[in-house]
């Protein structure tokens, strides 16, 4: 992934920054309340309170505009997720590594407007396959690869026996957040949330895991 | 759940009956090509071949017909799931009687239409919250009740231990379902199933559920 902005690797200034932080936020609120085909870049200029040429200065099109927001979100949800994973202490073990991550994880991914822009997405797949893409590399597979990362370093450490790390690091991503994500994605931001314990659920998905992978 | 058809509980003649079958195969095609808000009852009578009149009498609204088609197609599907999971022989195991449920399911749910018509019902979910619920319900909830049952009766018959046969059922089915699932939505259709061997897959979940519920 080495797509840029349209403004390249040009900096900003401060206020231009505040100017694309104003029509990002507009955008995205437009885009999830009313969908990708009803929104307008004047109606976008008009919310952020921007002028046109302003927009089209820093997004050429509406299709870059949406691009860059989805592109912003989900790397600053990624990022969020697991900048680095944790190094582990020498009297960790593996059942409070992995659960304070998936926890942290779990929260990040059922964030209403991060679970809005995937639907979002899912449902313009056929006009932009690539920004599905996107989301799909920034979003879960990041979260797998930082897990799988962990796991490694977890193996290393004598406190898991992990034949293939990437395998396990899927099959504990899906694990935690399958159903959350189902509830979410077809009954609602707050179905997924609302009667969750996040804590019981995690250790839940760890005693299947553990029994398949703990020493 | 008790929505019925438009028709209510009249029986429909034979002729009826195809027409209506030719009404929900041009509107699936035309709401999957275009979205739901392109797609006009003037469009859908033109391109199955009825008077409009007789579209109107089937279904009563764009919306009635769309309801109706996406209940119809997750109906069909989950029946094809498993109507009755399957009699446990004597010299069945659970790795085997599992794999043979999770390998249909996995094929079925994996059906393009099926995924196309879960990524517009996704995309719909503010206008039409009722339609993505019923989705739940006889998507992965209905798979997971029938799992569930399964899983109880290998309990029964000593060939697995599971103190809480749903539990343990939403997390073998996102085991199973989780990955192929997500890149379906995100990468489109081909991408779930070209390069997934099913019984790898199915049998690498197995290994780590019946880690945590083997005896």
């Amino acid at each position: 992934m080495s797509m840029k902005t349209s403004r390249g690797e040009r900096p900003l200034r401060p206020s231009s920054i505040a100017k694309r932080e104003a029509i990002l936020a507009a955008a995205q609120e437009a885009f999830l309340a009313h969908g990708y085909d009803a929104v307008t870049m004047d109606s976008i200029a008009r919310d952020s309170e921007v002028a046109k040429q302003t927009l089209y200065g820093h997004f050429g099109s509406k299709e870059a505009l949406f691009l860059e927001l989805v592109r912003s979100q989900t790397r600053a949800a990624s990022e969020r997720v697991m900048n680095e994973p944790p190094p582990i202490a020498p009297d960790d073990d593996a059942r409070s590594v992995l659960g304070r991550v998936l926890r942290d994880q779990l929260d990040t991914v059922l964030a209403p407007h991060l679970l809005a822009l995937r639907r979002l997405v899912i449902g313009l797949l056929a006009p932009f396959p690539d920004l599905a893409r996107e989301l799909y590399e920034h979003g879960a597979q990041r979260a797998i690869r930082s897990l799988a990362e962990l796991i490694g370093r977890l193996d290393d450490a004598e406190l898991l026996a992990v034949p293939d790390a990437d395998r396990a690091a899927t099959q504990l991503n899906w694990l935690v957040m399958g159903e959350p994500v189902n509830r979410a994605m077809l009954l609602g931001d707050d179905a997924a949330r609302i009667g969750l314990d996040t804590a019981a659920h995690v250790d839940e998905a760890l005693d299947v895991f553990l029994a398949a992978y703990g020493r």
